[in-house]
């Protein structure tokens, strides 16, 4: 067959409605595509195992946060002054360009995102333009912004920007998910929508969108107790890892388990660890190749400055080699920090001690018996005042102002002491450290339809087939009447609305040759398919068909939805019905 | 308690994390909302519940399109031009306002929508500035683009809009939607997604966003063919319809059957009956209050010009009277009509006739005795272009041009005859029409909050309530131990554990006295809370209580799970465990 595997599994997907350029009857805009019918009950089903990691077993609640932002979060957050890429225009024939990918495919430099704009300018000028191909010479880099703009409301023209990302909804609302989840730490929070990302010229499909569904999870936990309460899950998880060391010193990735791998450094603490394993389970279950799966650590350079460690999930693809798909960070207290920064609002958790701690402090303590004579039925509050001035503020002359039912009252040396009082604390304010497991769905989804796919040579012919686990498959039951007559097509019917009515997604068809049928569903990942038959008729019985191993077995109908679900969840294997 | 019902239920909304200002550290912006676990967790078992309607019982697949459009699309669908609100500012403060809200707000006029520009300002001359209650005086009224307006991409700055309405993905994906139905009408295909207005100056919390979740399915149907398959299933659904005809005569709403809706014209055909129906069933599983639901036909001057039929499903509400939550409308063909005149492209279906039809026309016919010799080889091709000139098109002198194989051939009347032929036709090309049922899940998700609020009083004090379906709630069920001691909390964790494995949404509370953790739960919606007791450690029984009657009933806990997915599901009832 023509084209590589990506042109080959696109063009499955456009043809029976996974994947669709969108708005085509316009010309596509390139960043943007349509999940047809099929690809939009994979991503869904993607989404609700995901769902079942985070909401349901974890406790993460979901929040949803408007995908338009106003400007201040997004100063706060870095993204208008820093989310930009470096950008140039062919000189001769116009076309706009990342610079640091075309240095990078022109074979001049293999980290190209890290240099500056005339270094990257030096580069360009020895490389032919990618589309017109003449030597692009003497160029400008300059920085693009990657946020969509716009404005919100008539008049002033507020301006409002598209989300980058999901999680900022979820740190803006800290405050009130910290009161959501009584004031204890640690807590985790995730949301599942679309963000934005206005690439200068998107060429690599799904890979680089626009506009694209992330699933994320920020975990709120204090700074100096990165214990996760339920590392035990986790801690004989094996799994391969490829540390930044081993990336430096070029030798492969270590299969270990979690245990081993905080006990070894070589991830930073139990949550990161305990989020690594999380993701290598979720994939497997969404139907990721692990033998096409890498959990690669970032490179000091790679890394973010505030973070204290950084793992992405890497699937391989045929065209694009290794395709980051989740990612993986401490990030510190950086997030929150910027907003409190920015806000003025705290951003911070109460932690209660044990027990009270008893420390000397030093402090301003009023002296009521000066005061009381002289400010009478205002004394109190004037006392108050003054115990609550820092007594690093005071002038050398020991005369201060405070402020008092809105009057500026004058405190002079006579009217306090400064001196040593031992002072009961309960507790502190802390800024919690985030870990963020932030996953691209629509990355995963083409993952996993590249490495479900194949294309298999049978006795009869060949066919292709989506290797999809059951509970990911867009269609998992599909019913066949041998012919649509003699009450074959009725019964086929019943059964589907009986599926149906159990939870299953089921389809009828009784177009073509049941050969032909059987291709049309293996093509599309339908794990099971259900032939109904002049036996069927005289004594009650069905033929089930295993996509993967193209064996039937005979069952009553009255067995049939269950024998499915338990198939379809994996409290059974086909085989056992044998 | 202080406040109107809506002051209450949004302090309810906001203090018990179901709806929160956005972005609030940094002053929140109005028309946007962050829906809290609570409620985000609600808006997606509302959601669900559609699906199960529309996507899993009508069989019309869900497709998800981007929220970012290029203009083409919203030239074709008028968005560009017609989607606008009439806005003026105010000369004294400098507001922006809404002019036919202000109007009818100032009491001037009933139906301000319908004035144009020159009215509005004659209206507002009069009126006092809502604001800073200055008389407006001297004013212009304008147009205002409610549509997000952005840039895709670099240079050229092409233009993007969010989407107004997740419809017209739908429309544009007309011709692969058809071929996925395999070339047959009707089909039905649905999207759930978020869609912007960029509203003047929202004043209506929920009610008026800027960023709104519609759920729309836009079914395509055969323009002579509105006769319903599955009609049966609501043919004797009774609801109360007020059409047009009693608006205008200021009677009130009838009750009849969907058959007699037809039967009598009141509802233009069954398609529109049949998700009129379908809607009420929905609104009503959901728990809208059948007492504050209508159904209110368009007033024919508030119709849009090419619907056949439209109707609005209406909620009540305590602030802001009859709100519409859900529209039905037939739209004819206007949209791929649209469609096709700016893309060129066709958007219709082939119906193929029972049996062809032969009918006379009148072709050209090409002499191929005279086209032989003087063309030889390219006889063929010139004598199929010639069969294709429409004889219309032949001018007086009976010469015209042909172009074949890019040359363009003179031909004369001496190389064919017109004449009339008898021919043999297949079928014809039809323009679908489109129903479209289109729901407003935000204002529904409002409305059920308000409908489902209680503050009711008890023999020991009072609680505040929300009555909603379980299937609707966001914790179906709270565990309780009594104490937090002697393996009590130990157990009702484990319980927890399982009702969670068994799908359900379950949350464990051990702090404060029994009677409060059940306030709490009341006040979210819980319909069910387990307590485990000391009993519960000897013979493992449980109480169930059930939160409407807030009455208990002692079961095994080995039945607990099974238990509370039937109450959940509506296939037990709380009083048949008494």
């Amino acid at each position: 067959m023509a084209g590589d595997v990506y042109e080959r599994v696109m063009d499955l997907a456009r043809r029976r409605g996974f994947v669709w350029p969108t708005s085509e009857a316009y010309g596509a805009v390139a960043g943007f595509i349509d999940y047809g019918p099929l690809g939009a009950m994979m991503k869904r089903r993607i989404e609700d195992t995901w769902r079942n990691f985070f909401v349901i077993r974890e406790g993460f609640y979901e929040i949803e946060c408007p995908t338009i932002g106003q400007e201040a979060i997004y100063v706060a957050s870095g993204h208008v002054k820093g989310f930009t890429d470096k950008m140039f225009q062919c000189p001769h024939c116009g076309e706009f360009f990342r610079a640091d990918h075309v240095v990078e495919n022109g074979g001049h430099c293999e980290h190209a995102a890290a240099l500056d704009e005339e270094s990257l300018a030096r580069e360009l000028a020895e490389i032919p333009c990618p589309v017109c191909n003449e030597t692009i010479g003497e160029v400008t880099v300059f920085g693009f912004s990657l946020m969509f703009r716009t404005s919100i409301g008539p008049g002033s023209q507020r301006t409002g920007y598209l989300r980058p990302e999901t999680a900022q909804g979820i740190f803006t609302d800290f405050a009130r998910l910290l009161r959501f989840y009584r004031d204890k730490l640690p807590f985790g929070v995730t949301q599942i929508g679309k963000s934005y990302r206005n690439e200068i010229s998107p060429r690599q499909g799904m890979i680089r969108l626009r506009e694209f569904t992330q699933a994320e999870a920020e975990i709120f936990v204090h700074p100096d107790r990165k214990e996760h309460p339920d590392f035990d899950r986790y801690a004989d998880y094996r799994m391969p890892l490829l540390g930044y060391p081993a990336q430096l010193a070029g030798t492969g990735a270590t299969e270990m388990s979690m245990a081993e791998a905080v006990r070894s450094g070589t991830v930073a603490n139990e949550y990161v660890a305990y989020y690594l394993a999380l993701t290598h389970e979720f994939l497997m279950r969404v139907g990721i190749s692990p033998d096409r799966l890498r959990f690669r650590q970032h490179l000091p350079d790679e890394r973010a400055h505030y973070a204290e460690d950084c793992w992405d999930a890497e699937c391989l693809s045929d065209r694009f080699g290794w395709v980051e798909t989740v990612g993986i960070a401490d990030r510190t207290d950086y997030d929150l920090r910027a907003h409190a920064s920015h806000s003025g609002e705290p951003f911070t958790v109460f932690i209660q001690y044990p027990e009270p701690i008893r420390r000397t402090e030093t402090r301003v303590v009023p002296r009521m018996g000066a005061l009381g004579p002289r400010f009478r039925g205002s004394a109190k509050a004037i006392a108050e005042a003054i115990a609550a001035t820092d007594p690093a503020s005071i002038p050398g002359d020991g005369g201060f102002v405070v402020t008092v039912g809105g009057n500026a009252i004058e405190i002079g040396p006579e009217l306090y002491d400064v001196r040593e009082v031992e002072v009961e604390v309960q507790g502190e304010e802390v800024m919690p450290h985030v870990i963020e497991p932030s996953y691209g769905i629509d990355r995963i989804l083409y993952s996993i339809l590249e490495h479900s796919f194949g294309e298999e040579q049978l006795e009869d012919g060949s066919r292709t087939v989506l290797h999809l686990p059951p509970a990911i498959a867009p269609i998992q039951v599909a019913v066949f009447p041998l012919m649509s007559r003699d009450g074959m097509d009725g019964l086929a019917l019943e059964i589907v609305r009986e599926l149906k009515s159990s939870g299953l997604m089921a389809e009828y068809d009784d177009s073509g040759a049941i050969g032909r049928r059987y291709r049309r569903q293996d093509e599309i990942g339908t794990p099971f398919a259900v032939t109904v038959d002049y036996d069927s008729l005289e004594d009650g019985t069905v033929t089930l068909r295993d996509r993967d191993t193209m064996r039937q077995v005979r069952l009553p109908r009255s067995r049939l939805a269950l024998t499915c679900i338990e198939l379809c969840t994996g409290r059974l294997r086909f085989n056992d019905l044998e």
